[in-house]
């Protein structure tokens, strides 16, 4: 294939005999179908500002729909031009970090360079939203409201220190950062709003780094990066439906999510496309490129949808192994260039791998530790430590339910990520409501 | 370097000694320096509609700045979100023919496929312009309605074939191509304006895609590329110079200029930043990438500020170029794989390049008429004609002026591309009233 013709190509380690060379960076492809996709949805989406059914029929009929339309366009108020450039934003970071993940793919940017690239990409985003929307209010739970002692003293005291940090950007940058329109999407009676400012956007951009290094991590067997974003794709699209076919929802809660789902659904088709070449045995390697895409494509969606929250919990896998992976990353305990589980030609079965080493006498007494609460393996020669699993949640469902073949390791992570989806749905639409004090999908029903 | 390492590199076949490999396609990184730039620039461009000066001053005229710009965005009047979806459609143009352009430098794409690339890169810009703007009207000449006869019987029978070409459409489609807001941008008293509806499009695709070609078939000797498209840039700039600071022009005008001043200051920066190490002897090759990129910027400032005649009309070096080129290019004649100009070694000149055929009698009879207009030079042996010089401005250039160091030669096509668009700027001025019977530059004036 023209990939593996340029260099783009990868060997893949877990399989039996002489590893051969498949293509990688296929990731490419889905994210430039999707991006033309979105780019011909365009006119559908904005089909009923712009269609004059009956216009066929007489020309008469035809002038005076022009007409209402000419006046429709000229007052502005008739087509959601607003709309349309958070639409464009969207598609402008998601082409965005496809550029650069395809950089990154081609010239292998360093670890910690390619850690912070979506937040080169997210700029347009968060610059539209700060030019066209700048809603940086959250809604605070009524249990710090009402139940904690000193809660109301406790939010004065925070929102003045935030009104003091907006200041100092303000005088510094010349640009104000708050929220403008406070009752946009609150639907219930007077829930307290913070005004976080600058630091709203602070928490987008984190969002938006979080989560495609988040599924970028929790990588290495085949069908994994594809397989969860499917699955996490499926969730979001589960949770938008509930807002779509609920008929009593707010028209603003139905509008955002209507714009979630629009842009889901073709990514749920270029990922299933892509998975059926990437599951085991896989035929063609996704590469950072569509690791990153995914990620944004959930970090654009719970932005522009107002639900970054949600959009957290629902990555509540990736958080557990980004959690679990830290001790290792951040350097406490070594970390080997790949930490991949270890295959068996033998057996045709995936092994822990183990990360090797003398351990000092406070990190022998954490690993004992965590072997107790059977999160980690280890390794011992006559008593003495010389190396432990490495920590990816990979492996550790190796550690747990011992040796098992590539495609079935595969099946039950996403298997696990699925109904950890499922259940923070319900926990969110239960749980949330309790906390929040009100809940945009159930609170039309009541 | 990086790009060498991963194979895009490429030789310089004019110079002394060995060809050394050199990168190829550092277009790449000024059309991404670019995006960034003009990403960074969305906040300052907006700036009037969202800084209030004075809030720093005090709380309570903050606030009532706030409700101010609150009313204004609930209105949607003063904020103009349509010319931001105009901006981001343009970045989006841009940003996805960076990425087909990286394609095809990395899979070399064929001919006639990578010739319409530029066709789906503009779909975005098309779409939107679509969706929130639809002015499909062009002025109709004044010597046309008035001085030619039959001229208005012409364009009343005009305008049926595009309404009835325009219905077919709607009804294939659905969707209604036509001008809703007709007076835009027009200042004049009562000019013809003829509805081009579907056409328009069409014109305006066949733009996105000329632009991008003609510079890219303008290559091939150090410096041309990046010099011409920064040649091509000044020209523009001066243009929009000209609305901008004559303080009688109409206000849409005013706007559309600055817009496409925004886009072309910045680009100007990035290619002289490239021009410095592409100028003879070049030290990188731009690449596809780039003469795709700078094409694309110069098709989205025409189409965005609606002055896409006078686009054409400062392309007419590029045009030229072409139409120069067509016999080989459509394969009337012989064309080779490479056209550039020969490099001798001894005198370090370029000499013309010639394409060694055996012509047919028609062949034969049209190159010596062409030879008579002093517009290819003939090979012969024993009076039997065996090869003629290749139809490029470049070589068309060395047949004219004799041999030629190549930094001089391109400076001379530099020259004579300044040249011709200045007196183009001239022309469309002067000119241009006298056809259309007004400018929309000296209308306020008058």
């Amino acid at each position: 294939m023209f990939f593996i013709k340029i260099g783009l190509k990868g060997k893949d380690m877990s399989k039996r005999g002489d590893p051969i060379e498949i293509a990688e960076s296929m990731g490419v492809i889905p994210a430039v179908t999707y991006m033309m996709l979105m780019f011909l949805l365009i006119p559908f989406i904005f089909f009923k500002y712009l269609v004059s059914f009956s216009s066929l029929s007489n020309d008469s009929q035809m002038t005076s729909n022009y007409s209402d339309q000419y006046l429709a366009v000229t007052n502005n108020r008739l087509f959601p031009h607003n709309k349309l450039s958070e639409f464009l934003s969207g598609l402008l970071s998601l082409q965005s970090i496809t550029l650069l993940g395809l950089f990154d793919d081609l010239f292998d940017i360093r670890w910690r360079h390619k850690f912070f690239m979506p937040a080169i990409a997210c700029v347009p985003l968060l610059i539209v939203y700060y030019v066209d929307f700048s809603v940086t209010s959250v809604v605070v739970p009524t249990f710090i409201q009402h139940k904690i002692i000193y809660g109301p003293q406790m939010i004065s005291i925070l929102n003045w220190a935030i009104r003091q940090g907006n200041h100092i950007v303000t005088y510094i940058t010349g640009l104000s950062f708050s929220t403008l329109v406070t009752d946009y999407s609150v639907t219930t009676s007077d829930p307290l709003l913070l005004d976080l400012g600058i630091f709203y956007y602070a928490y987008m951009a984190s969002i938006s780094i979080f989560s495609p290094n988040a599924i970028n991590i929790l990588a290495g067997i085949n069908g994994l990066e594809v397989g969860q974003s499917v699955v996490l794709a499926v969730i979001f699209l589960i949770n938008d439906l509930c807002y779509l076919f609920l008929l009593s929802v707010s028209q603003a809660a139905y509008d955002l999510h209507l714009l979630s789902a629009i842009f889901i659904i073709p990514f749920i088709g270029v990922s299933l496309g892509l998975l059926k070449y990437n599951w085991y045995p896989a035929k063609v390697f996704v590469g950072d490129t569509y690791c990153y895409f995914s990620g944004m494509v959930f970090a654009v969606v719970g932005i522009l949808g107002h639900f970054s929250k949600t959009l957290l919990i629902f990555l509540l896998p990736q958080i557990i192994n980004f959690i679990y992976s830290a001790p290792q990353i951040f350097g406490l305990v070594p970390c080997p260039r790949h930490r991949l589980p270890r295959f068996d030609p033998e057996s045709n079965l995936m092994h822990p791998s183990y990360a090797l080493f003398k351990p000092r006498r406070w990190q022998a007494i954490a690993l004992q530790i965590l072997e107790k609460l059977h999160l980690i393996s280890i390794k011992r020669e006559k008593d003495t430590i010389v190396g432990f699993s490495n920590m990816t949640l990979i492996n550790l469902f190796l550690v747990w339910f011992g040796p098992m073949k590539e495609d079935h390791l595969c099946a039950l992570l996403l298997t696990t990520q699925f109904a950890m989806g499922l259940s923070m749905l319900c926990v969110r639409h239960t749980l949330g409501p309790w906390i929040f004090g009100y809940d945009n999908l159930s609170w039309g029903v009541k």
